[in-house]
């Protein structure tokens, strides 16, 4: 059987007792090498490859799980820009015929929601900006609806050292938008992890400084920008749900 | 210091270890009426409030906050359409000056998503259907915006037997956006609890069927809509990331 199974921020305390208890019990785990040091302490065979060979990590772990019990561990939840998919669809593709259960996790945007304040707490969008397997405009045309919409918006994946496109793009879009009005932007980098980092800002000093956010964000960081509404509040970053609009205190 | 806490489902096996630990040294915990069952099992005072009370519930906290730790309870994540902005707000307004932490949680989405095979597995929209605190028409040009940028739609909130009018006008624009196409639809209700239901189907067999979908979907209900690439493998709800359109297996 596979489990594939989301581990939060790694640390010891963003895992579910499912997810412990799964690491806990199964005979092999499968995951991203970086991740291997959040998975040492199960005391078990632990199979790793490098970025870029999700197939080759995913079709080992569909193979062993036909006689054994295997976990395919993901960074936070595993359905959100994790393996999930690609399993149910190899384990069809290659008639493998493996059973698969998936095991919640603690996704990014919400570690770092946490961290911020509470950015998340009206509707909002979650977005990767990775164009390796969607393109460039799906991401930009995404983007553009999301600020339509007035969504509070979360990138994931939002830059790498080669890869600064969709971001420098996507910044042209929301100046554009923006116009004389502003948005805060929270930044949190290794949420839950060792280095965690944390910035919150607004657009427009964001826009100003861009040189030094493209050296500060990187592959380990969300980004999350405000809706109309959302505001400083006590050095937080808070999405108001509206309560305080409609009754008095 | 006040705790804002997300408890997944409630089971048990959806806490969090820090949740866990957190639950276990507070002086007293608040929460929804309904909730009372999944924190029992920590032995603590509770002091409990219906729906709609919610201003209460988090100003009783934050007084009782000064002098105690106290942990007001979200089920899922505290920041999701939970009253962690709520207890940064009144802690402002009133000049309680109180310490507060967000310990996050797994929100239902993640838990959905888990349950109906792996259909977040890209970009998507989180959305409450919920007309108490946001105009109906927010609600609809926001739905249309997810439409229009092909998102998976996440809809929190979708109806209650007082408030239908929302989830009818939405699916009239689903309907007409829809046209010839058809969307996958995964329907969870009491994800991860005792009585946890599930539907997979489609737009068009549900827009066929609305009036025992009226029956069916209620308050402790999630429904997940696809985007234009999400399909059914094995019985799974499944959007798919990309790898197979881009790389031969
Ligand atoms: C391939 S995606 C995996 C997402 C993961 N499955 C989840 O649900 O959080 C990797 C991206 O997630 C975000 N991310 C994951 N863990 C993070 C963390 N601990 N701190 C900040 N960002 C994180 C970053 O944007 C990163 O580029
Ligand atoms: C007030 S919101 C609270 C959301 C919660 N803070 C979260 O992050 O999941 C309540 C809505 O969340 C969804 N929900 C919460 N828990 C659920 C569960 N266990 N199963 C299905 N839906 C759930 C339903 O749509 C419900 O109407």
């Amino acid at each position: 059987m596979l489990f594939v199974v989301g581990i939060g921020s790694g640390s010891e305390r963003h895992f579910t007792k499912e997810a412990e208890e799964v690491l806990n019990n199964v005979d092999l785990i499968v995951c991203y090498k970086n991740y291997k040091r959040f998975v040492e302490r199960f005391n078990k065979p632990i199979y790793t490859t490098g970025m870029t060979k999700e197939i080759d990590r995913v079709d080992y772990a569909l193979k062993e799980a036909k006689d054994k019990d295997v976990a395919l561990v993901s960074s936070g939840d595993a359905t959100i820009y994790g393996l999930a998919s690609l399993a149910y669809e190899i384990n069809a593709v290659k008639g493998y015929n493996v059973d698969i259960k998936v095991i919640p996790g603690i996704t990014a945007a919400s570690l770092a929601s946490a961290i911020l304040g509470s950015p998340l707490n009206h509707d909002f969008v979650v977005i990767s900006f990775s164009d390796l397997l969607t393109p460039l405009e799906t991401i930009l045309k995404r983007f553009k609806c999301a600020l339509e919409g007035d969504f509070v918006i979360c990138i994931y994946n939002p830059l790498s050292k080669r890869r600064r496109e969709p971001f420098l793009k996507a910044m042209e879009i929301l100046n554009d938008f923006a116009k004389d009005k502003d948005y805060v932007i929270g930044i949190v980098k290794n949420a839950g992890r060792d280095k965690e980092n944390i910035v919150i800002t607004n657009f427009k000093e964001l826009y100003n400084n861009l040189d030094s956010y493209l050296e500060f964000i990187d592959m380990n960081t969300i980004l999350i920008i405000g809706n109309s509404s959302t505001k400083i509040i006590n050095n937080k970053m808070i999405t108001p749900r509206g309560y305080l609009d409609k009754y008095k205190i």
